[in-house]
């Protein structure tokens, strides 16, 4: 790896592997009692949100904390943003702190590249517009592994709102890498034009989930509602909701995937949620290990 | 004691007198130069508020540090929740990031219970709704024996509005449990019926003041004049506010208890605030002790 | 020094250099890849901010956390005050609380030194209302030392809104203590009358930087425009904006030297922010070193 973690795309397939392995050994960690090493002792973190978070914000809170660095918490509200410094201002005055880790998120993609450029600090990209949001990809990845062993030989689903979704664009990213087919489903007007990537599109979400291995569903941004993309959350949820008369079509092992917060009663019913094929909470957890993977690799990085 | 504390109701006697005693030598920990233990250390709390606080939640964020737990914030701004997300996917995600207590303040009455039934981890609740704050109504018991030496056979009033206080029920849970007397005073708009609990009610705050040992204000919500429950704040401090001369009527030695914060010339003047009989500071410490006991037991619970 | 640092009013010159002698120190332990040491360990900070902050409160909570101190974080929008307390109670509050640091920041000009005056803790001023900002005037003379060797000597001049300026203010009172020549440049509406202070006053910026060593911009605030102190921002640039022909006509070997944030191509223009002679980053680095050395004194001092 790199001094960075901006994006699955500038990841190699071996990168990837390494991160994935280093965070089987932090999930066993994560099943101690005493959930914390001293791995990064006296390191500091900089949380830096432009965009509100709870899930990707604790989960990396808990895994800077689990890894004894120290950690500080920008929210845009009380940063001098709001007093008009630009983002290359605050980002060299942090740098100027001598912190070790800046995670961000922000609204535009491509701020945390543009960061990683300016900064001799580790920048990890926690979701950039709709760019990436690579740790959630990772954790995504090493979900599936954990369940079914390998990625090799899956086919897997992404169903809803690709277009607007950093976290379908990272799994995509990677899935590639491996030897996977991938589906997307959804409304046309919420399918990318993917380019290079070998995907398959279904518009007809009961075509698209047969025997699929895996279904990762996308949160509906409901406020999106009105501006053209779909008609109605109604409408969505009858087309490309997920309910268990679906989730049988796609198999009885196929597995559920949601990053979460879920709009139960959209895009997933609760039964789908909350039945034995759902790993919604797995994925929490991993994600705790894959944060913690990604830190402690990029400051091995650092010390070569 | 069991898992969590979510109210004094579902507490024993012997639970109770097991905090106090509890909260005693770690209030001899925060009289020391190095106020920290590392009895807790490596374990992760979530406050989780859902509504504003300062002092409860400063209280227990201190009493986290002091016993070297790994602290994470979350307040409703910052929250999943704006996103539209269930109280049950919320706490199920907590869950799944593995931490150990969850402190929570919640404007519903009963969703402690609810988060208790829901997790592994320890819950402890910092109020919710017009329901209960146990660790306040404990607090106060210890800085009453701390005055008194005991609780047995003393004359406690409650002054104010008792019916939407869950400080109040707290205390009137816990002190009935002792031999004590119980007294409420305040508008009729404002007094429950407390059902089986045994107490005194008075309208005259002069009547029901005579001979106390203890007087408890509670906090007057301004907010709610004019919504018919009192007329004014004015008329409210002139039958219901404690002043010198009504705290002389009381006793020269009872003490005055306020769990702040105080609007000073509204429930309670200023001088009787500042005065010698005013535990108002020695609750705040003791809240301290109480909350790193509570904490401690729960863990210490945990382990058996 | 004495318990607390409220002002450099109130410091001798002998308190300053210990501060700057001991800031030295730190600095060699920020050059270290871990930047932590446990000279504070088990001491709690309160940072108080009732203004919005984001560089001095992250700078002040990076020198708590790399003294190992435990930290908390007020901030306005949590707090008390929105209920209507007062103060003094916020602040009888904290102490019981039993705290050792409190930081404060105050829109009210002595809002600090009524704190200290009530409380055992340590209380240092993070700036108040238009009265000082001791902690950015004491790594400003670091600063300066780093580059220049002493303060002895030299001719520094402040330009800008000196009126509201706290930092201004305190630079006004350090520097007067040293052998140094003080020139203020600005508008006349925003240049005060500095009383006993030995300062010539420029109206025109050209003639106000001949032959300056140090040059210290001050933040414009844009929002004050439009009320008469100054035409327009773009008047302001024009008549006392920093550039690089300015900036020449002061020397080659002055230095320039901002607060932050910058409001770039207002009070200074871009080239002259990123060119050698800007020393911006360097004052952000500082500040870490100085406030780490302003705790670690006052905590020393409350020994004996």
């Amino acid at each position: 790896m790199t001094k960075d973690l901006v994006g699955i795309k500038e990841m190699s397939k071996g990168d990837i592997q390494q991160v994935l392995q280093t965070a089987s050994s932090f999930k066993d960690v994560l099943k101690r009692d005493i959930k914390k090493v001293p791995a990064l002792r006296g390191k500091t973190v900089v949380n830096l949100f432009f965009e509100p978070s709870t899930r990707t914000k604790t989960s990396f809170e808990l895994a800077e904390k689990r890894l004894s660095t120290d950690v500080l918490n920008f929210s845009v509200p009380m940063s001098s943003v709001v007093k008009g410094e630009s983002l290359y201002d605050t980002v060299k005055t942090i740098e100027a702190y001598g912190v070790d880790f800046i995670v961000i998120r922000h609204a535009s993609s491509g701020a945390p590249h543009f960061i990683a450029r300016n900064v001799s600090a580790s920048v990890i990209n926690a979701g950039d517009g709709i760019n990436e949001h690579p740790t959630q990809a990772l954790l995504d990845a090493f979900t599936i592994i954990e369940k079914r062993g390998t990625l090799d030989g899956l086919k897997i689903a992404i169903v809803g709102d690709i277009f607007h979704s950093r976290v379908a664009k990272s799994n995509i990213y990677l899935l590639s890498k491996f030897n996977t087919s991938i589906r997307l489903i959804g409304p046309p007007t919420l399918i990318p034009d993917v380019g290079d990537y070998d995907v398959e599109v279904f518009f007809d979400m009961d075509k698209g989930l047969k025997d699929i291995d895996v279904v990762m569903m996308l949160r509906i941004q409901t406020e999106r509602q009105g501006r053209g993309f779909f008609p109605s959350t109604r409408e969505y949820s009858r087309y490309w909701g997920m309910d268990m008369k679906r989730l049988n079509l796609a198999g009885k092992n196929t597995l559920v995937m949601h990053p979460g917060p879920m709009n139960r009663g959209t895009e997933i019913s609760s039964d789908v949620a909350d039945s034995s094929q759902s790993v919604v909470l797995d994925q929490v957890t991993n994600g705790i290990a894959i944060r913690m993977a990604v830190m402690y690799l990029l400051a091995e990085n650092g010390k070569n």
